[in-house]
């Protein structure tokens, strides 16, 4: 997979270019408001005094680690403020690759691709376990595909791009198995905010020295701009060696956005996250009614942003999408974009008010 | 060098725990105003529409790239937003690992200690260059020193810690100096803003393959916990490779800070920067007088933010920085934390309103 260049940038150029009216939903940035906290600590932050625009502590506010912490369960000193999910999975990802015996990284197949992106980077081979014809990863089949040659293993609940959420079983076997072959599992956890089945369960819940869970605000406060995210580790030697790579890299993550997000952590009720996750379940409704009226197939979201669906006589590949564009006005990303065992699906970012009109154009399309 | 505990914190812890008061001269975070227009940039921002708060472009707001490039004569294309100087450092400094012949990284003694760690941490072999009595680098000290060995040579001009600015014709040198030794020189140019020589030469006036220029808005700002720098390639490879990990180390900078900067570039005027200098040169003036009159030996500041100099029976150990707190209560980093070169020296950051109070007392203890 070409990571370097983000393939959703082809899909939206060609999207953009078409000479009709094309519904988005190709990339995962949401489309909704920030805590009204958030804009107002921003707002806020801008009149403090010249001292609060100065460094913060490299691992992040002393204030943000310890209202997550405090949040989880946790240490403080077990948490990095990272920019954003992504550098908490390049940490996180790094470190068990030092730590731990092997060069494998296990991914899933299909996967974010930037996981693959950031293995090759790191000069590690990426591994791809298939996940069932349900969207579910069978923490078997997993474990027929480790072995004392995997460091690192990947995965993203609830999940990008299938809309999955594993359960507590799952997380629990998936822990055991990178204790099992001396591997690190990394729990994404990003869209936990977005779990509509009830049965999220963060790989925080498994007292384990082989697992590091990631997490950020990028989309629960609808700010994937902002990059504040964090990375918790287990034990002392991975915690050091991540926030030496974070010091030397990237400094320190940006003390707006922390400052920002600090406010709207301790001022946003539930009914935030419950309005948002409201909406998003209308959406799901609305679109996997008109999937099915179309006649695809598609799996039924528990979790994240996106439904994965396959549309009758289309398939997963870029000319397939540019040609739902030009016949439909409806914009996914293509399923090879996210690796071999989907490639006949397409996967729909639900971060559209138009999702309705979608829905319409499908459904009008093919049903 | 022990660069991964930063030892300006054991300097403040102590100089904070003392039963006196303490003129904090140790670490150089601005004390002074950042541009109003940076203010009201980041206020409007807080105010904008949920899609200016979503992922900006992974190199960076194209407007700030290209205020920037239009501001230094650049091809935007050249330039990578990067999060402060620091990132934009590590980003050079590994490309020219990566793309060029040895393994060594030539650095100044005394040098900015960070440098030294980043080195470290990309398993490169640091050799340094000491810096003659009046605190310049002699180009030809340096050539001496590179090799084919040498992969990078990074320079800090204005320099930190010796406050000394390198003219046209060092800069030029040090550049031939790369070309000769297929190396790259990176040059760290965060202190522009500050050089009262009227001698600074940026080496972007110098055309080559052979370096990469380094920047950030941290100090001339007046914002070093924002996380807004940049990095200047002369190659596509480079460029390319540099855009690469930061993508997917870092992702992109945070977008509000982005925000605020180019705002804060398109409306500030010469006359904040002009002030900001002249506050500076007065710090500078009373703080020399006061170490002449205390039979100090002191570098006259060309640029920067430090006056690095010897007091009389004190040397640059932190055990001798700790006396000067207990009995001058005034507070500065010890020389051997930037190297041998400078061992019975201590560097005094200007970046305090107390600079008189400091003067004073250093005239008490030592005239």
């Amino acid at each position: 997979m070409d990571y370097e260049t983000p393939q959703f940038f082809r899909v939206m150029q060609y999207a953009t270019q078409a000479d009709h009216d094309v519904v988005d939903m190709v990339s995962g940035s949401p489309d909704w408001e920030p805590p009204t906290a958030l804009r107002e600590g921003l707002s806020e932050y801008a009149d403090a005094d010249p001292d609060a625009f100065q460094y913060p502590p490299s691992v992040g506010l002393t204030a943000l680690r310890e209202e997550i912490a405090d949040r989880r369960g946790l240490d403080p000193e077990q948490l990095i403020i990272t920019n954003g999910a992504g550098e908490a999975n390049h940490l996180a990802m790094a470190g068990g690759l030092e730590r731990f015996s092997g060069e494998e990284v296990l991914l899933t197949d299909p996967v974010y691709p930037y996981y693959a992106g950031r293995a090759n980077f790191l000069d590690a081979e990426p591994t791809y376990v298939p996940t069932g014809p349900d969207g579910h990863l069978d923490p078997d089949t997993v474990r027929a595909h480790a072995s004392r040659e995997t460091a690192v293993i990947v995965v993203n609940s609830p999940n990008n791009p299938l809309g999955v959420t594993y359960d507590a079983d799952t997380i629990g076997a998936l822990v055991g198995i990178a204790e099992e072959t001396d591997a690190l599992l990394v729990s994404d956890e990003v869209y936990d905010q977005f779990d509509y089945s009830g049965r999220f369960a963060s790989a925080l819940a498994v007292a384990s020295d082989h697992r590091v869970v990631t997490n950020s605000f990028s989309k629960s406060m609808a700010i994937t701009g902002f990059r504040v995210g964090y990375a918790v580790f287990p034990t002392e030697a991975l915690y050091e060696r991540a926030r030496t790579r974070h010091m030397l890299s990237t400094v320190t993550s940006s003390r707006p956005a922390q400052a920002a997000v600090l406010q709207a952590l301790r001022d946003t009720g539930p009914g935030y996250y419950e309005t948002v996750r409201d909406r998003l379940k209308e959406r799901i409704d609305r679109f996997t009614d008109a999937l099915a009226a179309a006649g695809a197939e598609y799996i039924e979201p528990e979790g994240a942003l996106y439904v994965m669906a396959r549309l009758p006589g289309v398939s997963g590949t870029f000319e397939s999408v540019e040609r739902l564009i030009d016949e439909a006005g409806v914009a996914g990303m293509p399923g090879v974009a996210f690796g071999t065992e989907y490639e006949d699906w397409i996967r729909f970012a639900l971060v559209t008010p138009r999702v309705e009109e979608a829905a319409d154009r499908l459904i009008a399309q093919f049903a």
